[in-house]
């Protein structure tokens, strides 16, 4: 079995190298060059049609979506996934809220707060709304149980290496204990730490609005990407 | 084997609708009013703790988020969804690409072109742009493949509940013909005729640019909704 993963510094990338590394699965890591757009090359395509990172390819089987690649290596491995139906169901239902919610709006928070050529008050007070909305749905749960969906999680990963960068989304997690405790929680595993350094840490960046300009004309070439990440 | 489905006339809603009529299952309706608010309400959140519609509830367990429910009814009937770990992955992947890429983008193309108070060009440009650019992802597959990820599978319902409210995010499928025909071959299925009639039709609204603002008004209370449906 070879694994190889398609990846850059980005939430979505680090679900995967997180689950890999919490899975203990070996595997090879090719970098792919955001900014130098190499994620719309061609060869890149073959194996990830949207043009995003992450893709996994497992023993020449490519797959595309973060979301799917993580689904592939719980069922691969039986791994951080209950296997009766139920419990199998509710880590299926916080993941997709992860992909349909967490992801598009926290990557639209960022667009439009950090990335934007136009800055444009009610589209970043709506999406940072929505996402501090999501975060408390996500408390909600969490006050409830330790993790979203019983035991620690593809649901976990997939949701937390998005809320660690809620700073960058200029949305607080004030207020919200729950979520605190489990971010908090999740932070400690040296699995997860090895994760977030797949292929590099993020760079942590200035958050002086005055840089706000300055980093929308480096992004400018990036806007069509849509759920742009931190 | 009791099905109640909690639902609305929304893409969301018609992707859940149109799979338990292919999958010709027995099932009840319950009708959300979202004008009403009635996804915010107590009893409803306990189904959905997002506050969306839809959710299922299959023999006392609920289950929310669209996807999530899709994948239960799949994997209930074994119908829709290849049992091969490849086959079955990749319906996932394309599932993954309508939850995480076209729903959301859609939603929000319609929020800034429909309801949202002030008319913000730049931020509706950016999201019918990104829509546009999914639609020829979804096209270039559709090339190679009379289906997404193979035999007609949930991943085809998911996005084509989305696709076919094209129009209604002021996005057009010209030049793009494979989405086109797939587009007209998944509209003559009598399931899924049967499937956007649940809980009842959407209903066509005028499409005149004189009608926004009334309609933003109307929608006003709803803007946090996020993905905002059509």
């Amino acid at each position: 079995m070879t694994l190889t993963l398609y990846t850059a510094a980005t939430p979505n990338g680090y679900k995967v190298s997180v689950a890999l590394e919490e899975m203990a699965l070996a595997y090879d890591v090719v970098k792919i060059d955001l900014t130098a757009g190499e994620q719309k090359l061609p060869k890149f395509l073959a194996l990830s049609p949207n043009g995003r990172v992450p893709a996994l390819v497992d023993d020449g089987f490519p797959i595309f979506e973060s979301g799917a690649i993580l689904l592939h290596l719980a069922e691969k491995t039986g791994l951080f996934m209950p296997s009766d139906p139920h419990g199998r169901s509710r880590v299926v239902q916080w993941l997709m809220f992860q992909m349909g919610g967490i992801g598009p709006m926290m990557g639209q928070a960022n667009v439009f707060y950090r990335y934007f050529p136009e800055k444009i008050p009610a589209a970043i007070a709506r999406f940072q709304g929505e996402v501090r909305r999501l975060f408390a749905v996500l408390d909600g749960q969490l006050a409830r149980h330790e993790y979203l969906a019983g035991d620690y999680s593809i649901a976990d990963m997939a949701n937390w290496c998005w809320v660690r960068t809620a700073k960058w989304s200029g949305v607080e997690t004030d207020g919200l204990p729950n979520l605190q405790r489990w971010k908090a929680a999740i932070a400690e595993r040296p699995a997860v730490q090895r994760g977030i350094t797949v292929p590099e840490p993020a760079k942590v960046k200035s958050e002086d609005e005055e840089d706000l300009r300055k980093i929308a004309e480096r992004a400018r070439p990036f806007l069509e990407m849509g759920r742009r990440e931190a």
